[in-house]
């Protein structure tokens, strides 16, 4: 089972590698762990339900704890205090479409709003309203309409219940020789309506594409009626809908199913992994990469300061030491950039592209290192969110942001973010350890993914002020820089403000209109994706 | 110049080939020529405008009348037969978004209507407002807002005038080595900016990417202001808001400027023929190919009936014979299919390209014939539609119409669809020569393009009502057989009555809303895309 205030499974913290610990003791001071609240007094303060009179919806309290945050650094710090300040009234389940349309008529009936939850993996507010907000509460947990509810073998569409989870899909999917090829880093607990909602990137979206280019169709229940999106590989029949419900975070309605393309599973799959002498050569490599037309499914490139941080969370401080040694003896150091490049498909396909890839590296001075390194990062992928359990009980907070932008610009933006992040801690006396990849490469720019470690303080408060100067400082960096406010997290509560920056005036009025269309009385996640006016 | 009412160059009308027209004649009957009116005289009928006050605007009556009509058959049967029916009372031609909110504010003041036309291009009614339009017209030429404004090497990415055609796009991004890849039939002739507000689709756009994909941002004027979309290479902001501008035909604003990823002009390119045994086999092949992650730029595959039509057109009986032969030879005729692929890129990515779809179409009975026929194709691709002023001038109508469904629909599709419009014509003791490719291959369906052939009617009012039948019969086809009502040539004024059954209500009154908040008074493109309620 899930903890309740983190990512990790119940009892599943992983230990830090000592090396790892000792890095981050250097870099920005010893951590200073802060006591946890316990579950039961936290469940046993819960004020009582405004909604107990429909046996159809859960006022359990511990439920309602479980379905009050995601998973953002103002949610930890909440969860991890006890002092959740906003709990849900009630969470509901629905199993079909006519339960959601019911749930509305419920919620009007009560004034009360509704959130969607899915996995509940918001790393940006997602799930819980602004301060202030004061009307009952149902959070509907999509569980209930999961699972795959059937296979066109002959187009690869396969239609999944949107709260289906992503082994819960690949599993499904398996016996069809077929895979989606959608992996965000959340897929173990995130859902394929929160994919759609949030506008979710997998990494390894370059070659099996973003959820935009999988989401052929589905259907969203809204309080003013279904929004049914037939599956057509393309079409020139006006705006496109299905692009207005990606990225729409619950404001529009519930989507409750979702038809996905899905591809025949790969034959052959590769990630080797490559060593750039510097930064200013890997971004070149990775530029020349992105515009070379090859069918790769990732290209994953490290900064200097990253590079150094995954070497040593592999735990093996001796081979490290003779990695490092091997890359000098062939001019590559004292900081080199790591560079993970995945190709999946038909075996010669794979083989070609790798080949291709090896010899634009190699002008640019930098060399292979084979396929462990790859095997490592596959094999661990979905664990290092479990890192950032262990390193809060050593005392320090982890958060990560990102953006995207066009190649001069991302460019940029790799040294003046990080610079922007560490500067907003040095008001406090403290010190960040910053490091970041560029994790998607686009023909016309890239997506930048930064971690930002740092010390917790000694009263959660003080915590997420820090957390607060840092992320308005990082937002500002990436409005000036010309970077959109989010490549693959979302805008939530915690990017709102800065959406208007990329919309306009105008795009803004858009979405507006657009949600009370769907939702005439503004009871849909309040406060997400569009700032409310005048609440 | 361009001749007035049709498409090819005046004086330039293409012979068509004698084999071709007995083939037309033995199949429906030798066509019945009909005298066209002549410019000066329709010209002289035109009426007076009602804008004669701005010095800005043009009421020249030719420039009024060459701007009256689009290339749809409507429009052709209006133009040949001199019957306008309506003309605007003025062409503008604004230079900057400056001149275009002037433009607003003009038509404002006579409560007029605005019309934005590129190339004039839309087979579909774009460009004409429904019977009964009754406000004074401007229609607004893009052409001065043209041109190459800005290239960033770095990203690829292009900045143009919206009124740019095709090949002043080729042209430009020539001496920088790079492309767009985007080549709708049209391209001689329409404007990125129509590209973008019709959601068009390239010949090759399975590998460079449809005008969504290609239009990384740029700005739209409307009545209520600006909309800056900016160019960020994926986002995970909120809706993507191009997507609502692609597709909206003119009804939310005027695309002023675009932003376009380009990409490195592919250093080789093949266009291998391939013949496949018959219709069966031959879309079993497609889907196969379709379905392997190749590649490619291009594949297109004509029904034994096109695959005839095409042949005979290339005009040299004798070496048709032979082929046939030569096919019969290895086992494949009566009635074979032509395949055309055509990969983009490094040379060995070309070359693995072409070799994994030879398997896949040996595997399904098939043989190559190597690259004259792609030669032939690609040489005569843009004079194609010339034949139709050809074939008009020796009595006959053609018109084209196109859809996209998922694989086990566009195998129905493709028997019920051509079925449905020959049976139209029996209505009128006439017959139709049919005939279709498929003409972009997805993973997950395909699109299906017909090109239909009828004899001329001796009166305009006639061929009309003949026409009217049969793209009614067609759309009724295309919405049962769960198609899309357009995959590339838009929806104008013949399809808005079939929009509503891939949008739903909901969807219907979500893109009224947003054309209510760009256009508040209903000035644009009226009766395009979405029905004008009470008109």
């Amino acid at each position: 089972m899930r903890r309740w205030n983190g990512w990790s499974e119940e009892g599943a913290v992983p230990r830090v590698p000592a090396a790892a610990l000792r890095l981050l003791a250097d870099a920005i001071g010893p951590g200073l762990p802060q006591r946890d609240a316990r579950f039961e007094d936290v469940v046993a303060a819960v004020p009582e339900s405004r909604l107990t009179d429909d046996p159809g919806l859960s006022t359990d309290p511990a439920d309602r704890v479980r379905h009050a945050r995601g998973q953002s650094l103002p949610d930890w710090i909440a969860l991890r205090s006890g002092r959740l300040g906003w709990v849900p009234d009630a969470v509901a389940r629905p199993a079909t479409d006519d339960d959601v349309h019911r749930l509305y008529g419920r919620a009007d009936r009560a004034g009360a709003i509704v959130i969607p939850y899915g996995g509940g993996t918001s790393v940006v507010g997602g799930v819980t309203p602004a301060a202030g907000e004061e009307r009952p509460a149902i959070t509907v947990a999509t569980e209930a309409l999961s699972g795959l509810r059937g296979v066109d073998e002959e187009s690869g569409l396969a239609t999944f219940g949107a709260g289906t989870v992503g082994p819960d899909v690949q599993a499904a999917l398996a016996p069809h020789g077929l895979t989606l090829g959608h992996f965000p880093q959340s897929w173990e607990r995130s859902t394929v309506g929160g994919w759609v909602a949030a506008r979710s990137a997998g990494q390894q979206s370059i070659g099996f594409g973003r959820i935009e280019d999988l989401f052929a169709g589905g259907r969203l229940v809204a309080p003013a009626g279904t929004l049914v999106m037939p599956p057509h590989p393309a079409s020139a029949a006006g705006p496109d809908l299905r692009q207005l419900i990606l990225g729409s975070e619950g404001r529009f309605g519930i989507v409750t199913e979702t038809i996905l393309r899905t591809v025949p599973r790969p034959a052959h799959e590769a990630i080797p992994a490559w060593f750039l002498p510097d930064w200013p050569r890997a971004l070149a490599a990775a530029r020349a990469i992105a515009r070379a037309g090859l069918p790769l499914s990732m290209a994953r490139l490290s900064t200097p300061a990253e590079t150094e941080t995954f070497l040593a969370l592999g735990g093996r401080p001796g081979r490290v030491r003779a990695l490092r040694a091997w890359l000098r003896l062939r001019g590559i150091g004292p900081d080199p950039s790591l560079l993970l490049v995945a190709a999946s498909g038909a075996e010669k396909l794979v083989e070609l592209a790798v080949r291709e890839v090896g010899s634009i590296i190699r002008r640019h001075g930098g060399t292979g290192v084979g396929g462990s390194l790859g095997r490592q990062w596959l094999r661990t992928r979905f664990r290092t969110p479990d890192l950032r359990d262990a390193l809060w009980d050593a005392g320090y907070g982890v958060d990560t942001l990102e953006t995207a932008a066009d190649w001069p610009q991302i460019g940029e933006l790799a040294t003046t973010l990080p610079a922007a992040i560490a500067e907003a801690f040095e008001g406090d006396g403290e010190r960040a350890h910053v490091f970041s990849h560029l994790s998607h490469l686009y023909p016309s720019g890239s997506s930048l993914y930064v971690t930002v470690t740092f010390r917790l303080a000694d009263d959660p408060d003080r915590t997420l002020d820090r957390w607060r100067r840092m992320k308005a400082a990082a937002s500002a960096a990436i409005v000036a820089g010309g970077g959109t406010i989010s490549h693959q997290h979302g805008v939530g509560r915690d990017h709102a403000a800065y959406l208007a920056a990329e919309k306009g005036e105008l795009g803004m009025a858009v979405l507006a209109d657009v949600a009370r269309r769907f939702d005439p009385d503004r009871r849909l996640n309040p406060g997400a994706l569009l700032e409310e006016a005048g609440r």
